[in-house]
């Protein structure tokens, strides 16, 4: 690196940052702009000389002349308590903040869960704090996706938003193809009583997997062995204790979520049977939980980190102003030993 | 509530949301300014005339006038992953978020665990986007820190943060005394080999507990006793593993956090003793993870709801441009089944 520093007050410019890092204007600007097309040296050069001329205060000039905030809400539809409870979310946190720091921008991690709160986010983002939004976990009809839609904001939701799926650019996984697969490999296993706890019917994970499910299962599809849950592990764990009551000649289940197999397995196992043995099961997400189960779970990995870091690149396409399409993106069956 | 809605193209006022709602205006300002001296019942029917008569607008309007963000970041400068290791963090931002929901304004919360993210989130707050900083976890010398307090930025830390004690308003636990609480404890139980494993040092709760500690314990404090973690369970695992490999007749061991705390105890179990007859066990915060531990936790409960209501109240105190008073607050031992 060479000595250069910024002395005196003028303000530091790209080409301060591209002599003390050594490399050209153009490596500084890619840099910049996400660090495309740049070796990891140069970035680090380029990076350690930001620190060293002061270029950050240029930097935000800049997003004042540009009018942007800089900055991106990853804003969870959800009770503030999910964000916790829910190992899913981690996930996708982490990919989308790997994405945006790699691109000079915030996340902002907005939590909307009460009606007082979504009217204060709706209020946040259409004053123009944020450049875009990715929506995650919407509820069919949420109203702040309607209020997003209004304000014109740029969104990418996770998921397919029930009730706006024209609108809005997606990125999804499979949810049909998945839970066709997942019930393959039960049927596969011999297992003739397959039952499914579902998600709710007003998230696209709740209203598409049990059509996986029903399409796979074809006739041998039995309404009887579905029971509806939240995603909760509680809701699971009662879910499987309806499912055992009525129809105790079940032997696998699949869960549409880790949580909820988990609580499936501690009820079958309260109920004196054993897993996978006796009952099966198959959960969705690989969401960290499912590995650490005893026996480890089977489940669908969804692939979070991309599911993000897609959400931020498709985001910042309509940031600039052009367009986006919609992705979905593959699951993977991760077989362990419930199934 | 009267029959009042708002038809045509003019933008509702409190006139409207207070004819509504049938009540005064004044009651309506004071429901939109944190909701003081004001009954549920009149609460309820103001909130709800705000949803009917569409007052959101306006609302907007008048934070554009008074150049306000009506927002509020809780900034935690630690990596994202913590956010959802530390079970602490979820009580902190949920007694924030409903005191800053009550007074309609957003929380944002911002991650700043890199050089990068730092970088950014110093640009998002230096532009306005947020009134003022919660400041969470802040360790001595954090460089967010030295850039928040070069803006101006109205900030209330977590905590005391060190090398900034003079310069912040903060909202803290009597540390020194919470420990000397814990310690004595240990002693009023008989215990005379009591260990300590302390928090980092660059953080108020890693420098002030063991404070209260040596206190305590007076001629008896021994510092082959004190090992230090970073509040992490496994920290608490490996410092426990050396303090009794060094002193095989400790019978008590005081942990800076509950996490460590049940670290400390699955490594005292794996050495073959018992908790509490061979080994008595503190931790401290009370978190949620210690009444889950077996056996449950004694340990040092930590006000975390009344601690970020009153960061959220002293802010906006700051953020008005009135002055606000440091403050402490008291934590309680709860008695548990490790001591």
């Amino acid at each position: 690196m060479s000595q250069m520093t910024n002395t005196g007050r003028r303000k530091p410019t790209i080409r301060d940052v591209a002599a003390a890092a050594g490399v050209s204007r153009g490596t500084v600007s890619r840099v910049l702009n996400g660090g495309h097309w740049v070796s990891p040296e140069a970035r680090t050069a380029v990076e350690q000389a930001i620190q060293t001329t002061g270029y950050y205060a240029n930097h935000h000039a800049r997003s004042l002349a540009t009018g942007r905030a800089n900055s991106v809400a990853f804003l969870l539809t959800e009770e503030h308590q999910l964000l916790f409870d829910d190992p899913t979310f981690p996930l996708l946190l982490r990919g989308a903040a790997e994405a945006l720091a790699q691109r000079h921008k915030t996340l902002v991690l907005l939590v909307a869960g009460t009606p007082e709160e979504r009217e204060n986010v709706a209020q946040f983002v259409g004053a123009g704090h944020v450049d875009g939004v990715l929506l995650i976990s919407s509820h069919e009809r949420d109203p702040l996706l309607e209020s997003l839609l209004a304000s014109g904001v740029p969104t990418v939701a996770c998921g397919i938003p029930l009730g706006h799926q024209a609108e809005i650019t997606t990125v999804s996984v499979d949810e049909i193809g998945s839970a066709r697969t997942a019930t393959r490999h039960l049927m596969d296993l011999g297992r003739s009583r397959i039952a499914m706890i579902t998600g709710p019917p007003d998230t696209p994970g709740g209203r598409f997997r049990v059509v996986g499910f029903r399409e796979e299962l074809g006739d041998r599809f039995d309404p009887a062995l579905v029971e509806e849950g939240d995603y909760s592990r509680q809701s699971g764990a009662d879910a499987m204790a309806r499912l055992l009551e009525r129809a105790p000649d079940i032997d696998a289940v699949f869960a549409a979520s880790d949580r909820m197999a988990a609580g499936a397995i501690a009820t079958v196992r309260a109920a004196g049977r054993v897993v996978p043995q006796d009952v099966a099961v198959v959960g969705f997400d690989d969401s960290g939980l499912a590995a650490t189960l005893d026996p480890p779970l089977t489940t669908m990995r969804q692939p979070f980190g991309e599911i993000s870091s897609t959400m931020v690149e498709l985001l910042l396409e309509l940031v600039e102003g052009r367009s986006a399409e919609s992705a979905t993106l593959p699951t993977e069956l991760i077989v362990r030993g419930t199934a």
